[in-house]
């Protein structure tokens, strides 16, 4: 089959491997309908992460259940299925405490960018459609797999509700559908914090009220000023660098709540402002399998449309193409297409 | 009047001062029935803050109201008070969302250790009692000024409650008292960190139903044997420091809640253990203001009896011998008597 490999930084190449095969009787493969490239798969390819042997790339898929293993039984050979980027056994103390991305049990997936991949933890992992979804709807579902999941708990994290002001930092697909999750969670005030035109459309869109195109601590003043002096009761951080999150956090009021999504690179937090801001800090990697069953159905009754992130759709073949585009933010996101 | 003032790290010296005025007409002057050092005092005394120039030097206390600004609603002369440490307004949107000590108003409350004390924002800071307490019920009310406030904050924002299990990292007053907010708040267990014979017996008098004596990595792998492997559900942090910060985020479960109130010293947190431990994390400095007519009918009804973490009683002008059995940990706390 033909999947994706990052080599180095840069070096994205499809390539021709093994397809997957069921290991454990809890495995599942899976025919790939559609995956896509993530943020977070920039900071390898820009070498902020290190690459120690070339990597199968990609953790967001959507596909059809090819094989399952013998203890599988939640989801059968035909079904359309979303899957999450950690597989959780989803019956544990953790996952039951909507912490699947903690899951004691947990494990990477990956090489979603090709044509089958192994999914372990099947049962607890994928989430089945009812029946075959419209075209139309694949992006969505795609989006529903990290993107969407991210922000929703970032949303989540940031405890947004009616009537609170919420801030966004952070103007990628997850920043994007942190919008669109507050929307969704009856923000009154929903403030994008975002200098592309084209993101601050797609946020309007969304549900985002106010743009605010300053950064860092211009940007933390906007926030003050649009907020009576107090800062917002929820702030989404959705990028992880140690700017990003002091924005987020000197951003929120005493009391208030950061969601904190971005994975965290080179971030060091000051106790002092930490202990004086007075703020709830909760985030990490979005337990996202939690979200799949209302989110889906969001999805498939035409709630939300959050695949409107890809504005970029290439083949499996140009891979190389979609990471550059992305690198470049000549693309918010692409979706592949095997 | 008769102020205790530190001139430097180490020297603690009992003055005379002038006697304080009403300034503002919010004001209000107390007589101090009973004042004490906080642990936080420590770090100036032992050179970790710095020292300007001559401080006055004191923050808990509990008083009779000598006189009041013509402003002053809810106080008058004669009434025993109990205040807290920052003065706030208590009508703010801040402080009405449980925040007084980040009052958009704040002030910092100060020279306690002294005979008389000017309380700014008196409406919003001071909680006269319902008629003269017992003269036994004098230390307990004086804990509810910082100690117990702030390791009740400490167990709320932990988010304690029935069926969790709770570690408190430091034996302080602080940590001890939030032992006795844990089992307040209904705790099913609770694990105190303590190396000391005669702290470990008081956090076992307030509730604590397990005792580890071990600190750093050694205390987080002993909490994760005491709770299945996974950690506990809330911790509450009391010292301030980075290893203190890290066993708490480390000890606690993925979804788990750290509360943290140990006043910040030199402490920068890695963005990625805060990324992938998944656990809620908020603190700073306690409003205590909002729990004070709780705390007050707990005492005054018999519920509790905080003041037991007084293992010292001193006159005012022996204040230097209260610092230094302190800081040499021969006391856990020293009450004061002008």
């Amino acid at each position: 089959m033909r999947a994706t490999i990052m080599h180095a930084p840069g070096d994205v190449r499809v390539e021709d491997r093994d397809k997957p095969a069921v290991r454990q009787p809890t495995d599942a493969v899976i025919k790939l309908v559609a995956a896509c490239v993530c943020g977070s798969d920039l900071w390898p390819y820009r070498g902020a992460d290190k690459i120690s042997k070339p990597a199968p790339m990609g953790h967001e898929y959507v596909g059809i259940v090819e094989e399952v293993g013998a203890g599988v039984r939640n989801v059968r050979p035909g079904q359309f299925v979303v899957g999450s980027f950690f597989a959780s056994d989803n019956t544990c103390d953790i996952c039951r405490s909507g912490y699947q991305s903690a899951c004691v049990h947990r494990q990477g997936v990956g090489g979603a960018q090709a044509e089958y991949m192994r999914v372990p933890l099947a049962d607890g992992t994928l989430v089945a459609t009812p029946g075959m979804p419209d075209a139309a709807k694949v992006p969505s579902l795609l989006a529903a797999s990290d993107v969407l999941g991210t922000g929703w708990f970032a949303a989540k994290a940031a405890e947004v509700g009616p009537g609170k002001t919420v801030a966004v930092v952070g103007d990628g697909a997850v920043g994007l559908l942190g919008v669109l999750a507050a929307q969704q969670m009856g923000a009154e005030r929903i403030i994008a914090m975002s200098r592309h035109a084209d993101r601050q459309a797609l946020a309007r869109e969304f549900g985002a009220t106010d743009i605010v195109e300053e950064r860092g601590d211009e940007g933390v003043k906007k926030i003050k000023e649009l907020t009576g002096g107090l800062g917002a009761h929820s702030v989404l951080e959705a990028v992880g660098t140690q700017e990003s999150m002091l924005q987020a956090i000197h951003a929120t009021r005493a009391g208030g709540h950061v969601g904190f999504v971005g994975v965290s690179h080179d971030v060091a937090l000051p106790g002092r402002d930490l202990f004086y801001s007075h703020v709830h800090l909760h985030g990490g990697p979005a337990p996202v399998r939690q979200y799949l069953p209302e989110l889906i159905d969001l999805i498939l009754g035409g709630t939300i449309n959050p695949g409107k992130v890809f504005d970029l759709e290439l083949p499996l073949e140009q891979a190389a193409d979609a990471y550059k585009a992305m690198d470049e933010r000549r693309a918010i996101k692409v979706l592949l297409r095997p």
